[in-house]
């Protein structure tokens, strides 16, 4: 066998997910169950169906996506969460060989898609305080792919800044990875009306409890959204299954539930902020549903393992800049309580 | 915006899904039911579960998987369809710069994916009989894909065939699309643990019912099923949803209920195949849950259209060499006969 037959690529590594009953802060999943509507459109679905084919299209997802948001059906796309939409638009639009751009500290997996797709990448470090480097993304560039909030940073960028971005780069496309947006920051959204050259990333994965399900979406200008399409059609014709596509549609429905989850993430992130600063933790101030936290003089991979030992499980980033860092998802009350205490065991 | 910045390519073109009540014979799918097991696996499933990730590594459905065909599990690889599954293998296996091959005449998505994977690729016109030319895939190549029982042929090659292949390609990898190979072909599975360079890609939409779950699966040696696994994971690390895992374990669990369902439409097809040549009809003897046939004389397209106007789908291909064919899937009983039925007054 030829070796030069293969694509070698050195892949992603997600979060554990370990069985049983652990405190799971390591994946930034939401803490509460998914929408008593998506219990009931999974209940209701006729199992029959599945011998079909599901819709190719994804139209009950869509269309609900479109009333919510009020976007046009031909500017939204929908994926297998937000990584196969982002995987799809790697493919679609960092065609043109040029280097792309992102920042040094962001979404790991963004390095892996350039490879793995042979698309040449640059990074632009992060300023000190983890902002974005404007300037270093007006450089030319065969794409710009940026995530705000940032992960796993928690930073969150103003509309302002991402719309000089916009301006700094007519020639190519500018994706914004919005998947923690839900968590109190400002949406790029309405400025896919105004530039051609956005597309704007969501998941159902966090805000709306679903990340067992895959689902993902885009919004951009119709013309962007056809060539993804056209990608995807040429990938797998059916990419959502049909208890997704409903389930889909059934979350997004219930905007009252998506507030209150929601509304409950953020009140608990405020109040473990303050106790994280009690205890001499520094941090940005995070508008997702996670914090990223470091302390003086503490071994982050030490305090990563002893939380562990404790069925604790946070996420540490063996990374140049970050390894000092701890990534912990937002539980419940109870569950931040617990690690709460816990980690001041550990640092006593 | 540079036009460079795209991936622009013709999309596959999947077969119609219309609403409402019709007869639907033109995607292949299964007209029974999927198993029992199926709906209670899905019944059973805790909804509080879809608000964490899925089991990135599909294991459930892997290990049924294992145990069911007598395979290690780290030479088993799980998809969303078995189109995911090939597209993987485009991605990974054919990497060289070199042509793969595959016939004139096959599943008309092989072209569409060496088309956005960048891959060169040369055809290998079928016999006349719509058989393999297998010395036509003796030159050298950065990789083959034959699928068999073939589509839309439905015509079956000897396991002999397959062998001879492999023998002929040590260095490139030969990929073997068994989609509809439960309808009576044999498997060339077993030969995955004699020759290091066979892939064996199935799925569960058609001999399983699940086509609206989207669960492929592919089987090779341990070193082929890594490097697929590593481009899987550099792509989408959970590409298979919760529902879809355990439903695929029920359904590989249910060995009766998949033996009742396969002879049924086994049955079917043979009695299709009597009225069909009572008609004057010509078609390979099918071993697939689908007919492709021509009448002398008939206008295959004109008649895919009449079929239509009375709500039956079938599949018409408007390609050299099967544009005068109608592919056929196999129903219900009381579906062939209204078809039957409605096909001798179109011809009348």
């Amino acid at each position: 066998m030829r070796e030069d037959n293969f694509r070698k690529v050195i892949p992603y590594t997600p979060g554990e997910q370990p069985g049983g009953r652990v405190i799971k802060l390591n994946t930034n999943e939401c803490p509460y169950p998914p929408s008593p509507y998506v219990v009931r459109a999974l209940t209701e679905m006729d199992p029959d169906r599945l011998r079909l084919y599901p819709d190719p299209l994804c139209t009950r997802f869509i269309k609900a996506l479109s009333s919510y948001y009020k976007v046009p059906e031909n500017m939204i796309f929908a994926g297998v969460g937000s990584d196969d939409v982002l995987s799809m638009c790697f493919m679609t639009y960092f065609n043109s060989g040029r280097e792309i751009l992102f920042p040094d500290i962001t979404y790991s997996f963004y390095d892996v898609w350039a490879d793995v797709y042979r698309v040449p990448y640059k990074t632009v470090p992060l300023l000190d305080d983890f902002s974005l480097d404007v300037e270093g993304f007006k450089a030319g560039n065969g794409g710009v792919i940026i995530a705000n909030p940032n992960a796993p940073t928690g930073r969150l960028e103003k509309t302002e800044t991402i719309e000089e971005i916009l301006k700094a780069n007519n020639d190519s496309v500018v994706i914004v990875d919005e998947a923690y947006i839900d968590f109190g920051g400002e949406s790029a959204l309405p400025l896919i009306f105004k530039y051609d050259n956005l597309i704007v990333v969501r998941t159902l994965s966090k805000s709306r409890a679903l990340a067992g399900m895959r689902l993902g979406y885009a919004f951009g200008n119709e013309k962007l959204i056809k060539y993804l399409n056209d990608v995807k059609f040429s990938v797998n014709s059916y990419t959502l299954n049909t208890p997704s596509i409903l389930a889909g549609e059934a979350a997004i429905e219930d905007d009252a539930y998506f507030k209150e989850i929601r509304d409950k993430v953020i009140k608990v992130r405020e109040e473990t902020k303050q106790s994280l600063k009690e205890m001499g933790f520094e941090f940005c101030d995070s508008m997702t549903n996670f914090i990223f936290a470091k302390k003086q003089g503490m071994d982050a991979k030490a305090v990563f393992e002893k939380l562990k030992e404790r069925n604790i499980y946070v996420r540490y980033f063996n990374k140049p800049r970050i390894n000092e860092y701890l990534r912990i998802s937002i539980g419940t009350d109870e569950e931040m309580k617990t690690f709460i205490k816990a980690l001041k065991e550990i640092l006593e």
